[in-house]
């Protein structure tokens, strides 16, 4: 069965300081036309940052779409032409301080299939020394460390609730377990 | 330390078919200010539905905005003054086909936090009969039965990789086996 939807026209419809907003007109499997409104992403590269003691770097932030704080793992956008690692790293360390000296890539998951192109790229970051803190101008944030099991836990109740810290810490639960070669 | 967030002023620049985007000032920490740029959506809901056989009613779907083909669990948005569990028996009906006597809520993400409030509540449906299937006009999927050991093996293989089907699986499979009460 073919699913496929191909573009008939294109057009940008809204840019803003970050969200770039795309309106086509698509040919549908049946040749009928359909709108396909969606939004352009860089991507993003998010960090499951494992202390020596077992600990994970977690962080405390204020989102204002979902106008509440969250309890997420360091996470940040690509910058034009970085690599996803160096996002990683450079991210790790404005956000939290802490550098690794071991990096292992685990998966990459779509964040928003309906309307975003917004892939996220997640990483172990092992052998952890903490540095300097450079947050970004009009970021605010509170680093803390949590066990995994606690974390996960706290999935399980409700505590940790976004989308992209749910895939990162289920995913480290079973890499460490079970997946790690 | 707070880190809350306040609107100065809110503005909606794009309102289309489906996206509504806002852009606002607001008001930050440390008493500077700063603009967000963000998404109104009206939430969705995602069903595990588990077959007496042990299989997963799964899709596979052609995504616009990322230009490629995902397996996916059933889901869909939640109309204008609709129950969530009221949205997860209309979308697994339209969808798949399937009606279910039990329905288990497990629980509720968000989607993509940086620039949208969606968000998305997940349940189990059990006892499983088909009727029939009626998508929506301009929708076109295929559905099949998957086991979720494989389902979940999909996912370490980057086969399953949008990142509702994996919280949904993954919640389900600690849901099995340790969360059940």
């Amino acid at each position: 069965m073919d699913l496929e939807e191909t573009c008939i026209e294109s057009k940008s419809v809204y840019q803003g300081g970050f969200l770039h907003v795309h309106c086509d007109s698509v040919l549908l499997p049946d040749g009928q036309s359909a709108v396909r409104e969606y939004i352009t992403h860089p991507g993003a590269v998010a960090v499951l940052a494992l202390l020596d003691n077992g600990n994970l770097i977690m962080e405390r932030q204020f989102r204002y779409p979902p106008q509440c704080e969250f309890i997420e793992i360091p996470a940040g956008k690509i910058d034009l032409n970085e690599e996803v690692l160096a996002t990683g790293q450079r991210e790790l360390l404005e956000e939290t301080g802490y550098v690794a000296s071991e990096w292992i890539y685990l998966t990459t998951s779509w964040a928003c299939i309906g309307y975003s192109d917004e892939r996220i790229y997640y990483f172990l970051a092992r052998g952890l020394t903490l540095q300097k803190q450079a947050l970004d101008n009009g970021e605010f944030l509170e680093v803390f460390e949590l066990p995994l099991a606690e974390a996960i836990e706290m999935i399980h109740r409700g505590k940790i609730n976004d989308s992209k810290s749910i895939v990162g810490l289920f995913w480290l639960e079973k890499y460490l377990r079970d997946w790690k070669v």
